[in-house]
């Protein structure tokens, strides 16, 4: 029987794909995805039978998978990051319950954004850590910022993904004056924009600082918690260990 | 000049590891990790000088990974799941900062046990996520109970690793009945032991429920939102798509 299988692809570059995902990828009778993800690996897989979908059109993407996979076709969907954070798996997993069809699915999980982000600028996730999209497309904005203030009272290292587009401005204000009420103004931030892709750019700043660098849909910004602290160009969020007198 | 690479293996077979985290053990002169970690990947790398380390001695294992490098060895120090998370990255890099040596350090990120536990159970977080570990090792017991409160006001699904180890128990007991009282008992759960390895085990249960099934260090629990929901055997957590009518 043909099975579904939603594939995490990390960053987008073969080295920070898992094995699993490579081989999942090459079997796979054809491979769906936004266009903007199949650009970045369909050269590593000559010969496969890629298609593509618009990035506001994932119900229908789902759709076109779950056509292919009653066609007879084993199909990748694949997904940036990991595939099971904001990534492709629910809505599949959903698209196929809801038809009732009963067709295998696989998730193939990848590196999220958070993990590339934070190899990029030290080791801001070494503490409890809260992940936040700042996209409002399926989401009422008010729960965003609450959620971003529950963050900053547990004093929650926090993560955001999505936090800006062309259609979405101001949010990561909003965002940024929520946490200062709870975190001093000289706080640590890592922007990574296209973290794990060619053109990658990071920056090491301070809440006080962060709006003056470029923040757009492939960013991931990072905050620390109140015991994050910058050292020899890296962040570091301490976990508590106990070091021996120099 | 020698290197140190701080590698996440992810779960900690060789197929859900990442290309780039392969090829850097391959090279590394010597790997060194905590026993448990280089016995499930030792046999992968055949030939290989590993190093071992007891599970508490984690600023002794990286003084002797710095050690190595200062020797002229390129040194792998392995980390399950991803070294930036949890992982063994901050640490090293402290030790280093503190020597006052000049060692280049690279970070390659692996899955983290969130993204593995999370394929297994379906797609629990497709929304805002909150990862805390019950550790009090490090860290204040009150801190760790705060931000589980936090969590639970925010509406965050919620990603609890090391839940209870042999000297820690009810912390998950305590955990539990702070979310209950900011979630309904049926809410979704979904407990994770040994995620993507030899005797995985996973149970789909509700907050109610929960207690009733074994949870160990090697455990990942999982607790959905409010919108969190159990569908053919798998948690979903719905980002709030529109389906068309049937």
């Amino acid at each position: 029987m043909s099975r579904i299988y939603i594939v995490g692809i990390g960053p987008g570059n073969l080295l920070d794909m898992t094995t699993r995902a490579k081989n999942t990828i090459e079997v796979a009778d054809v491979v769906i995805g936004y266009s903007t993800y199949v650009d970045l690996i369909k050269d590593y897989f000559p010969g496969k039978h890629f298609m593509i979908s618009a990035m506001t059109r994932e119900v229908e993407r789902c759709e076109l998978v779950m056509k292919k996979a009653l066609e007879g076709k084993n199909v990748a969907l694949i997904s940036s990051g990991d595939s099971g954070i904001y990534g492709m798996a629910g809505i599949m997993i959903e698209v196929v319950n809801k038809s009732g069809h009963q067709i295998p699915i696989e998730i193939i999980p990848g590196i999220t954004a958070a993990s590339t982000a934070s190899a990029v600028l030290g080791a801001p996730l070494m503490n409890d850590f809260a992940v936040i999209s700042l996209s409002d497309l399926m989401i009422p904005l008010e729960a965003i910022y609450k959620r971003v203030e529950c963050a900053a009272v547990g004093d929650f290292v926090v993560c955001l993904y999505n936090p800006k587009s062309k259609t979405r401005s101001g949010y990561m204000e909003v965002a940024r004056e929520i946490i200062l009420k709870y975190r001093s103004i000289k706080t640590p931030v890592g922007i990574v924009r296209n973290a794990g892709r060619q053109n990658e750019k990071y920056e090491i700043t301070t809440i006080e600082n962060m709006l003056d660098y470029e923040i757009d849909m492939f960013t991931i910004v990072i905050i620390g918690n109140s015991m994050t602290y910058i050292e020899n160009g890296r962040i570091i969020t301490p976990r508590g260990y106990k070091f021996k007198q120099a």
